[in-house]
C-alpha cells in the first residue's frame, strides 16, 4: 500500500460541516493508501488570536505569538481526528513537536531542518490515519516556531519527502491550477499537469493557490505535488517534472499581478552605484522590489525603473526624493495604475517566436506595453491596469489556452 | 528572594482587559519574589471547544479530547506572557510538556507523577516570570492529558509544592472563603484563615472556590493555599495546618447544598449484604451516593437511606424499583425537594455540645430534620429545601459567625 500526504487549508476546515467532508476525503483515500493528513487553523482562527495579542502588545514577543498560534492547528489535528473516528477510521493526531518536525529558532518564518518519521510510520503501520499540525514545529531547545502564515503547505511536502509519500495532495477551494484567472477570462482551462518551474512563475505572480517555498521544496525534492478541491470531484491539477508530454504545451499560463506600482528615475549618470544608491535606501526600509529595467541611454544618462507592491508606493517615492538630488539625476516619477501581465511556460525554452506572438496579440488590441522583462520561461509586461481585462483575454486567445485538451 | 505561585482562573483570563489585570496583579508580586503563574483556559473556550467536538463525535475520543482541550490553556499562556512583557517584565510561557509535568495515561482526568523542575528554575534564575498551563500535562509517551476540570488549581499546588513555593495564591472572582454563601445570609463573613480539613468539607459541600482535589494535595504537602480575588485587594482566605489561634473558634462556618435528593427502602431485612445489593445497583450505573444512613430496627427490618445529586434521582429510584422487590423490602420512596446543611469547623473535636446547640437553633424556627450525619470536623442535617435560608442563618446567628473578627 502506498503512502499519500493530503494537506488541508483553513476554508476547508471552517466549521464541523467542512470537517466531515474533509473526513469523507481521507475516508476515501484511506481504502487504497495509508494516508498523513496535514491541516491548517480553522479559517479566521488565526486571525482572531492575532487580535487578540496585538491588543495585548503592540508588536506580540515573536517566542510567544508561536506559542499562540500554534494552538490554531492543535484544535483542528484534534477535531479531524474525533471526524475520523465517528466514522469509523482510526486516527491519532500530532502536533509539531509530537511528530517530532524540528525548524531553526527564528520564531514566525522558521525553517524545517528535520523530521523523525518514527511516530508517523508506527501509527500508519498500526493501521491509524496520522493527522499532523501544520504550520508549526519545535527547535532545538523544545521552543514551539511556526512556519510562517500558508506554512501548512511547507508541512505538507516536508512530510511527503521524508515519507518518501507517492503523492502531496494539496486540498483547497478551487479545483486545480487554471490557464488564467476565470473571474477575467471565463474561458479559462484547469491544467492536468503544470511544472514545477512553471508553478513557482504562476504562483508568484498572484495565483495564490499555493505558497511559493511548498513548490520549492516539492520541486527539489521531487514530491508529486497535486492542487484538488475538498468540496469538487476532479483530478485536480498535477504539479509534477517537466515530460515529454508537457513540451507539447508551449505556454501553460497567463498569469498577472494588479498589486503593482512603477517607479522611475530619469537622467541618472550612467556609473557604477547607481543601482545599488537607488535599491539600497528602498531594501532598508524593508520594501520589496519586483522588476529591475535599466536601460542604456546614449548621452551617459540613464532611465532606472522598477515596481514595488502598491501599498509601499508612497512610502517608496518620498524615500527617492532626496537621493534623485545626491544622484544628480533629472527627475523621479512614479505610477501605480499599472498592472503586470505574464506568459509562463517552459515550452518557451524550446520554441522561438513567443514573444512576438505576445507582442502581436497586445498590438492588435491597441495595448501600450510600459515595461518588458523574461526569465527562462516568463515574460512579463507592464501595461496601465485599465487594459488588464483585454490583456489577457487577448493573450489567452492568441496562445490557443482555451482550446480543450485531454486530463 | 522567596518563591510563590499564583494560579488565576477562567473569568479571570476573560479577555484583554481581565488579563491586563492579572498582569498586574503578578507585577506587583514580583517586587518582592520570584512567581510562577499558572493559568487556566479563557472562560468560555472550554465550552466553545467541548461543543465543537461533540458536533463531530457524540462521545469524543478521549486522548483526542486532550490535544483539543489543551490549546486552551496554551493561549492563555501565550497572551499573559505577551501582557507581562509589555508592561516591562520578562516572562516565558510554559505548556505543561514544556515544563514537564508528567501524569498517567488517563485521558480527561489524569493525576500528575512528577514535575521537573529544571525548565521553570532556569527561567527563574534568569529573572523571568514562569507562565504555566494548567490542568495540562503529558504521559510517558508524550501524549498530551488533562486533569479535569478544575484541574489548574491541581498544578498550581502540586507545582508549589514541588518549587518549595513559600504560598500557593488562587486568584478568584471572590475575595476568600466565607462563613457562608453571603447570597443567603448578608452577615456572612470572610474568614481570614482555615484549615485544610475544613475547606475541604466546605468545598464538598458546594462552597465551590476550590478543587477539592486541590485542597487534598496543598494538605498532603502541606502548601499554604491562600484565596485571593483577581479583582479587589484584600488578604484573601489563608488555608493551612491547624494552629493554636484557630482552635479558638469553635464552628468556622456553614455549608450548604441545594443539589440532593433522598432516597428510602423501608421495610428491608436487616441481613449482610443489604447494603451492597441496594448501592451497587446505584454505583454501577455511576451515580455517586453522598450520604447514607441506616438505622436498625426492632423486628429484623430496617429502613435505609441516601441520597444523591437531583440529577441522578430519577434513574436511581427507577434501577431500585425491582430492588425492592428481590429483596422483599416493603416500599421505596424519595424526595427531590430536600437540601443538605452542615456546620463545620476543627473546634468541633475539642467542644461538646456542637450537636445540640445545631438542633436547638433548627427547633427554635420549626425546622423539622429529617436526616442527620456526622464526621469529625462536621455535623450535617437533610431538611427540607423550604427551610434552607432559615436554617442557614439560624446557625450562623447561633455560633456567633457574624461576630466581626481581626484578619
Amino acid at each position: 500500500m502506498t503512502l499519500i500526504v493530503q494537506k488541508y487549508g483553513g476554508t476547508s476546515m471552517a466549521d464541523a460541516d467542512t470537517i466531515r467532508i474533509v473526513a469523507d476525503r481521507v475516508a476515501e483515500a484511506c481504502r487504497d493508501h495509508q494516508v498523513v493528513v496535514v491541516v491548517s487553523a480553522m479559517a479566521g482562527q488565526t486571525n482572531h488570536l492575532l487580535e487578540l495579542a496585538r491588543s495585548l502588545q503592540p508588536v506580540p514577543d515573536a517566542r510567544e505569538m508561536d506559542v499562540l498560534l500554534a494552538t490554531g492547528e492543535q484544535v483542528s489535528i484534534a477535531l479531524l481526528a474525533m471526524a475520523l473516528k465517528a466514522r469509523g477510521i482510526d486516527a491519532q493526531s500530532f502536533t509539531g513537536g509530537q511528530v517530532k518536525i524540528s525548524t531553526d529558532r527564528v520564531h514566525g518564518k522558521a525553517r524545517i531542518t528535520d523530521i523523525e518519521e518514527e511516530a508517523i510510520r508506527a501509527a500508519l503501520e498500526s493501521g491509524k490515519v496520522a493527522v499532523v499540525a501544520g504550520f508549526q514545529g519545535v527547535d532545538e531547545l523544545g521552543n514551539i516556531t511556526t512556519l510562517g502564515r500558508g506554512g501548512s503547505d511547507t508541512s505538507a511536502v516536508a512530510l511527503a519527502a521524508a515519507l518518501k509519500a507517492e503523492e502531496c495532495q494539496i486540498y483547497t477551494d478551487v479545483d486545480g491550477v487554471y490557464t488564467t484567472d476565470p473571474r477575467v477570462e471565463p474561458q479559462a482551462r484547469r491544467l492536468a499537469k503544470i511544472t514545477f518551474e512553471e508553478m513557482l512563475e504562476m504562483a508568484s505572480l498572484g495565483a495564490k493557490v499555493l505558497q511559493i517555498r511548498a513548490v520549492e521544496f516539492a520541486g527539489k525534492y521531487k514530491v508529486p505535488l497535486r492542487v484538488l478541491s475538498t468540496f469538487d470531484q476532479g483530478p485536480g491539477t498535477l504539479i509534477t517534472l517537466e515530460d515529454q508530454q508537457m513540451e507539447q504545451a508551449v505556454i501553460s499560463g497567463i498569469a498577472f499581478n494588479r498589486d503593482e506600482a512603477k517607479i522611475t528615475i530619469m537622467g541618472v549618470p550612467d556609473r557604477p552605484g547607481v543601482a545599488f544608491a537607488i535599491l539600497g535606501v528602498v531594501a532598508d526600509a524593508n520594501i520589496e522590489v519586483d522588476m529591475i529595467i535599466q536601460n542604456t541611454g546614449a548621452d551617459g544618462l540613464t532611465d532606472f525603473t522598477f515596481t514595488v507592491h502598491r501599498n509601499d508606493f508612497q512610502q517608496a517615492l518620498s524615500l527617492l526624493k532626496p537621493v534623485v538630488g545626491e544622484l544628480e539625476a533629472r527627475e523621479i516619477n512614479g505610477d501605480d495604475c499599472i498592472v503586470k501581465v505574464s506568459v509562463v511556460g517552459v515550452g518557451m525554452r524550446s520554441h522561438a517566436g513567443i514573444a512576438s506572438t505576445m507582442f502581436k496579440a497586445l498590438s492588435d488590441e491597441g495595448i501600450n506595453v510600459e515595461m518588458i522583462s523574461t526569465s527562462e520561461i516568463k515574460i512579463s509586461v507592464v501595461v496601465n491596469e485599465k487594459y488588464l481585462e483585454l490583456a489577457v483575454r487577448a493573450l489567452h486567445r492568441h496562445f490557443g489556452l482555451d482550446q480543450v485538451t485531454a486530463d
